[in-house]
């Protein structure tokens, strides 16, 4: 019974064996033998051993720019650590979808583990569920701290330990702006990940519910039912679009009783989807309006339970409310010593190198170009953060081949051609098989935009070969082709 | 702007309104002009008027009795009106598969709206989601309040209403069984409904991550990746099944870090499987064992923050602890003022009515045949339930087409046969492709027994064509399908 008393507290507590209703097979290979070690006070991972052990990058973060330079890195030169507080990367161009139910939540969350493999196998790889906290770039260490909150959570308190890293790439991410405005956080949901998606379709499940109980009044059911989306970018325009489709195809046939009390509200200070071209925001305009979407020119001013406040004082009373006005640096970002790039960001050379401190770099939203290099900050756009983690990934495999891996020895490798951007093209869905594809580099540049069925069609083609394994590329086929079929899935589950 | 006055908390506080990017399109068609009514202290839904409306059936509870029930039901004779706090049946026999990734938990969860459509497209028909309080069989009313809590829970207060009925049938089912166990409710994890599994999942994703990372001790890890399972039965051993398989496949692949100190204990006071022959005992006992689950005989007096204290005072620490016992009557039974069958159960006739008083039945695991019919009261099974709504239906139907379906006039409608419980036999599966399958009609009776992969691909088969919809007969085969191809999903979301 030596897996029992190693499972013991304490094994003078045990004071007889437990009769097994049959004696353990052998073929059932018994754990190692438990060290019975006091936890350490601040555990962690040494400096790795040049010569003896492969050199250690430190990966902060798993979204676009974290998740690609993993895939992209040569598990032959490096071990690879991970370090965020969940363990997949949300490919964010379809969380709108499934706040509706046009996809499932699973079909857009990847686990690190199936991106990069060597995390969850390879002896010197790691994944670890936590927060880094701070950086010292001269000890070449991160402190962290681990994360044991959210549904089902521990019964253990979180805990700190440090991660000793030859190189540590920075892909932290940004954080949803508020722009200090009261309320937000309590009574807004953002839509960044993929447990804002889920919260945004129990609420909305849960009001067009309650709103056919008795006994409420006729202008609390419009109030539940009244769907407000702050924030007229891709993600509030795909999002407000996703939801009329709802409303249209589904409200309409399995909540017959409330449909005519369901409303959707976008509220934008300026240009909806002002990254697009006039013609194609005539058209989306156009669209989104004929979906029965009411767009609204206005500037948040205070969120309370209930209401939100513009600027003019018009009151808008709503029973879900869903912000998507950008994203600004995180307090993690903004604690840390390195000098800033305009706006806020990690500033970053022309090879994405952090420049005061050696062996850091900085990739995705949470970075952006020094003054000095010339270059302008890029949006905060998946496609750039894909773009750069694979710029770093081949960068440090690089490095790596020359001999420079390990902490502190890359000071003579040549870097070869520095960093470059170029746009790709914009997509954004409006409803109703409709999407917005702009093809070309800028807003005055020369090339294709189209506007229509044709665009949709593109844009589910497009991100179906993008989305990151056969698996959920499987899926979400699978999804579409449920949700065309049979309609949305409306379990409150 | 009508709509946004009559959105507006007041229309006094509107100071001016809204300027809109565009004027509203005229094909979206505006809400009805809002009634402005204050709420009513108590509504509800009045007596239906005899010759002017429908009967109304008012069901309790979305399990197995209840939606076959109303998948059963004429609603050319009827109006269905359930009540119940989920708006989902579970698939329940295969819920087990959900807490580790062998299906999604939308393929076990079929909307009441699909089962039966009436509910939300029909005048007079309804599904509220509430919990029934307390019953009124003089003045054929039942006193329900409005469920807002769990995730994403809602800015209401819950509210009183009333529904008077028709015909009212009970069917909210039993509760997991604690056996006044201390420390049961607060630490354990039943497996009853999707929430349930969908915590397990949570739970377990954490502490394979938690148990990675560096500062933790052995001890600690040891016990945060013990698994136990109390109770001996269907679910207790197939949910094992299913944990070793997660283990065997998915563990050792995707956390190959900790794969030798996860372990899985199922604890049962006397025989495991009770139900089934000792010679399919006897197989499970050892396909369990060859597949790692250490069973064990005892039972539980103390349930701790991290450990479980036995009868004999053996100490067993955990990280998991999902409790599987059986199930007896909720409060809302016990509080019911008629008279009960052995076990506590809302005692039947022979025709499933509640005999003291007019117009009520009761079906599924909240009732029980009375000691005066002779009969015994039937185990607490989906089958049983389904079979009984099923029945029941068809007795409804009846009763309606004989002109007998409004309150108190059913009095002489002749009701025909009984219902008889005719047992079809029973399954369980062990892992590692292997199931029991007993088709006997009991222990002692003659007919085929059989264990090993028959079993199991007719246990999956057999499953596959009852659940319930299209939709979720194509997703759990698409589950299966990927989750032998791809294996199992592994992000924590």
């Amino acid at each position: 019974m030596a897996w029992l008393r190693s499972l013991a507290r304490s094994s003078t507590q045990l004071r007889r064996p437990l009769p097994p209703i049959l004696s353990i097979s052998s073929s059932f290979s018994s754990p190692a033998d438990p060290l019975h070690s006091p936890p350490p006070a601040f555990g962690g991972l040494a400096p790795t051993e040049p010569g003896r052990e492969k050199p250690r990058v430190v990966v902060l973060g798993t979204g676009w720019a974290g998740c690609r330079l993993m895939k992209g890195i040569d598990t032959g030169l490096y071990d690879v650590v991970c370090i965020s507080p969940r363990n997949h990367m949300v490919f964010t161009p379809l969380l709108a979808s499934t706040c509706v139910g046009t996809l499932e939540f699973r079909s857009v969350a990847e686990p690190v583990g199936r991106i990069q493999p060597a995390v969850s196998r390879a002896p010197g790889s790691y994944f670890f569920l936590a927060r880094c906290n701070s950086i010292d770039p001269e000890a070449h260490t991160v402190h962290c701290e681990t994360v044991t909150d959210g549904n089902a959570g521990s019964d253990l308190n979180p805990w700190k330990f440090k991660v000793s890293y030859d190189k540590l790439v920075i892909a932290s991410g940004a954080e949803a702006s508020t722009f200090g405005i009261h309320g937000v956080r309590e009574h807004a949901i953002f839509l960044r990940e993929v447990y804002h998606a889920q919260e945004i379709r129990r609420k909305l499940l849960l009001n067009l519910m309650l709103s056919d109980v008795p006994g409420i009044s006729e202008e609390e059911k419009r109030r539940l039912l009244h769907c407000v989306v702050i924030g007229g970018g891709p993600t509030g325009v795909e999002f407000s679009g996703e939801l009329s489709d709802f409303i249209i195809k589904d409200v309409h046939d399995r909540y017959s009783h409330v449909k005519d009390y369901i409303n959707v509200t976008l509220i934008e200070a300026n240009e909806i989807l002002s990254s697009f071209d006039v013609r194609l925001r005539q058209y989306a305009t156009n669209q989104l309006t004929k979906s029965g979407v009411r767009l609204v020119r206005g500037v948040v001013k205070d969120v309370q339970p209930q209401t939100i406040i513009l600027n003019d004082g018009t009151e808008v009373p709503y029973g879900l409310l869903v912000w998507s006005t950008g994203v600004g640096p995180s307090p993690f970002v903004n604690s840390l010593p390195f000098p800033k790039a305009p706006g806020g960001r990690i500033g970053i050379d022309e090879w994405l190198r952090v420049p005061s401190v050696q062996d850091v770099f900085a990739v995705g939203d949470c970075s952006g170009f020094l003054e000095d290099t010339g270059k302008s900050v890029l949006p905060a756009l998946a496609q750039v953060a894909e773009r750069q983690g694979k710029y770093l990934a081949e960068l440090l495999n690089k490095i790596g081949k020359a001999g420079g891996g390990h902490a502190n020895s890359a000071t003579n490798v040549e870097l070869g051609d520095e960093f470059v951007y170029k746009h790709l093209g914009s997509m954004a869905t409006v409803g109703r098989y409709k999407a917005l594809v702009d093809l070309r580099q800028n807003k005055e540049g020369k090339g294709i935009s189209l506007a229509g069925f044709l665009s949709w069609f593109i844009w589910r083609s497009a991100y179906l070969t993008r989305v990151v394994s056969w698996r959920n590329r499987f899926y979400v086929a699978i999804n579409w082709l449920t949700t065309l079929v049979f309609g949305r899935d409306i379990s409150r589950i």
